[in-house]
């Protein structure tokens, strides 16, 4: 497996739990950076509420609670005596915030309020986990406002979907597509959730890659959170978000860029962008030229860092460069850096890219500029092959067993969908009879992912919904495709 | 409460869990800040393990888990189901995560090994709960290391107390006494626990601020981590780290130099270290004097902070100069500026000093250097404060009349003690019950809280440990008080 040669995750010994190595971490560090920094310019502000939530306050919203109530863990027991009361762990915070915003909002003043935080979740789902993709435990962070208007809570929503596309696109090089939820599957308890959603092109399915829920004044009626119209002097409900990106996103990155030879990480969220390794060691080199290659790299590794590169000398002796490449290679260090007593002569080195496998020959002189040019192509240039891969499997199909059809060679079907629930669950079930079964492909049949907000098309006038049995007329396309 | 009221704290619907708000998170984000850079300048890697522990983990070490089984919360449910098996959430991570240390480890190339995370963990103490100081859920980092040689892993140790020294003399501006605990106090399963101590003057107690633990080779057999003599070819067992800071030291922080009028946070982890208050308007100030002050209050701001300080400015229009007075000083900002017309006109403005209630004018000119400079001196000042009045408590007992009486006068006191635990039991048991009971103060006995690696003296030749039962002759004075 990959992802634990990689050293990015470690197995566990309770299923659905997994470690995050350093390897793993550092990329999450790095979105933590990245998100919490641009939060902080929105005005929102970091705090910690607790992991437990009680029975009554979980169960105040009840779209809310059915959805997730199967997942939920109980703590019963401490010790060894039962608690009075089992108490449930967060699977998201909406309840165990809302309390306390109701006692923070008082006036208009207090308004908007918008907290943030960075911890852990518990969904104990009984499909089959998977490493970052489905996790008994995960890490994210969770953001939640208020706001006195209905389209200043709109705009904000719009504004975290964005910084999310971002996250994908601009830091992990993976191409999004950005739309709505269907009622179907839009957040339990909700107005509506807002959605980034990207295709794996080694599976041929998508995924969800992070949402923004504008939950309008449904949990603000619950939890009675009001403040006084400052014209009016009456009592109304706030207009609430809340949002979320989780180590799930570390997942996607890896399966939209990985190849055979392992990960292959995009420049700007490497731990490593750069690993420098001294090669052309023969039995005949002398003990000095030796000492004079080692010192080399070590000033070219000094000299880049000082630049803001993020470099690796791997100068271990007792492993062999070939050994090296391979290891870096199946890390998915975005560029190795070779180093011989030859380039050192000729005041050059050697750059390989991971992603494309193409060498180069760079001078020693303006290296780091380079390199950091190399590292931005790199950046960009991965971003556009998964594009590319991503473009090509979109088809437009106008019924079912175009659908159908496309669900197993195209992958991505942008139909027209009238939004029924149950329409949606016929399309669920009937393209996955339908469906031409090909080997190692699942029959799953289709889900919708979103209404892209980029729609393909006008709804035409004679256009109906692509469910043959339905024949109402929708009035957006919207995008299909088997998910995880 | 002090801790409500100042936004640091908000209660909540589950006994022992309290809500971490932004003014007590931010002061934890500048200790998080601090010891990551730390930390990784020093080689530790962050990772993520999961909070469960699978039953048959937590119980490997046998005294470790004597120590921490009552405390421990159970998962037994998900959703409407029963766990096959009840599941722990840990209380620490030494259980969680060193199954996986004997994976990694295999050679002495693998070693040291430093990992280090920061997250949450649960004790379920029946203990009367207490905001920061005794809480069922906590916030920490706990970092664990393994090393070839018990030199370099004892190194370790000192390295890590002398960081937790840092973050409480230099950030938070709070006097700790350095040293060991006592065979009774060290924890379960380690070999020896060094702490960072500190005194609470206001309860005159003391509290354990933070720990980093030598645990020696013994979690290392019981989990099996070996590595083999690059010489010998031999498997040896690794020496291991622990060590963690927790949310307990905002607690400590705010208890040490809080006073009547609320909290005094220390200029290096104020989230504002200065907070402008436009003052000197009346009824018959004119709209565009007001606006030019306001201008004013906000080019000042800009540019104290464009020099690095952290400055609010409080423009609020409905609320009065005294009401942001008090609001500022029950939150405990450092320094309080406030400008009014004739301020202006003069080229100068007012400092108001929250720890001292000093006023100082200074002009405008050079105005970022003097207010960096005060802060400063504000700094080290609140720390002097605090160190006179923890020297000014310490008192040299030889015998147990002495230390009773001691311990409700001088509340910290350095006595020779033999180090058996059974004879601490009986300091404890007869020193409550022979302290004289004054009004207030709870009769409780003395704990030791460490042995001081700055002692006060050598021990004499006919110097006996202090209970007068014992006789034994002892090697260190230890420190004693009451403690949290």
């Amino acid at each position: 497996q990959v992802i634990t040669k990689s050293e990015l995750i470690e197995y566990y010994d309770i299923s659905g739990c997994y470690i995050l190595r350093p390897w793993a971490y550092s990329i999450w560090e790095m979105v933590q950076r990245y998100v919490d920094d641009r939060i902080k310019g929105m005005g929102v502000q970091n705090v910690y509420f607790p992991m437990f939530v009680s029975n009554a306050a979980l169960e105040k919203e009840k779209t809310h609670i059915t959805d997730f109530a199967p997942e939920v863990a109980w703590v019963t027991r401490s010790g060894r005596s039962d608690l009075a009361e089992p108490i449930a762990i967060r699977p998201t915070s909406e309840t165990v915030m809302y309390p306390s915003f109701a006692k923070w909002i008082q006036s208009y003043r207090d308004l908007p309020l918008k907290v943030n935080q960075w911890n852990n979740v518990v969904r104990w789902e009984f499909k089959h986990p998977q490493p970052f993709l489905r996790t008994r435990e995960f890490l994210w962070h969770e953001g939640h406002t208020a706001f006195a208007t209905r389209e200043e809570a709109e705009v904000e929503v719009m504004e975290i979907l964005a910084m999310y596309e971002y996250v994908y696109e601009n830091l992990m090089a993976v191409p999004v597509i950005k739309g709505r939820k269907t009622e179907k599957e839009k957040f339990a308890g909700g107005d509506y959730t807002t959605t980034v959603e990207v295709y794996i092109g080694a599976s041929g399915r998508a995924i969800q890659g992070a949402t923004s829920h504008h939950l309008g004044q449904n949990f603000s009626q619950m939890f009675d959170i009001v403040f006084e119209d400052p014209a009016t002097g009456e009592k109304r409900h706030v207009h609430q978000n809340s949002w979320a990106i989780t180590t799930r996103s570390i997942g996607v990155m890896v399966m939209v860029h990985g190849d055979d030879k392992g990960l292959v990480l995009p420049p700007r969220l490497a731990a490593h962008q750069l690993v420098l390794v001294p090669c052309g060691l023969t039995v005949r080199t002398t003990e000095e030229a030796k000492r004079a290659l080692l010192d080399k790299c070590n000033s070219l590794a000094a000299e880049l860092r000082a630049c803001g590169l993020r470099v690796h000398a791997d100068l271990r002796e007792h492993y062999s460069p070939g050994w090296k490449f391979n290891h870096w290679e199946l890390k998915g260090v975005p560029v190795r850096i070779e180093v011989g007593p030859r380039d050192m002569a000729a005041k050059q080195v050697v750059a390989a890219i991971r992603y494309s496998g193409e060498k180069r020959t760079l001078p020693e002189e303006g290296l780091a500029a380079s390199l950091q040019a190399l590292l931005d192509s790199v950046q960009s240039e991965m971003f556009a092959r998964a594009k590319a891969e991503q473009d090509a499997r979109l088809s437009v199909c106008p019924d079912l067993a175009s659908l159908c059809a496309a669900l197993d060679k195209q992958h991505l079907i942008l139909a027209p969908f009238c939004g029924d629930p149950d329409c949606e669950d016929l399309i669920k079930k009937d393209s996955a009879r339908n469906a031409i079964v090909e080997e190692g492909v699942p029959s799953m049949g289709a889900k919708s992912l979103c209404i892209p907000f980029n729609q393909p098309d006008e709804i035409g006038p004679d256009t109906k919904c692509v469910h043959s049995h339905c024949g109402r007329k929708p009035q957006f396309y919207t995008l299909f495709g088997r998910s995880y």
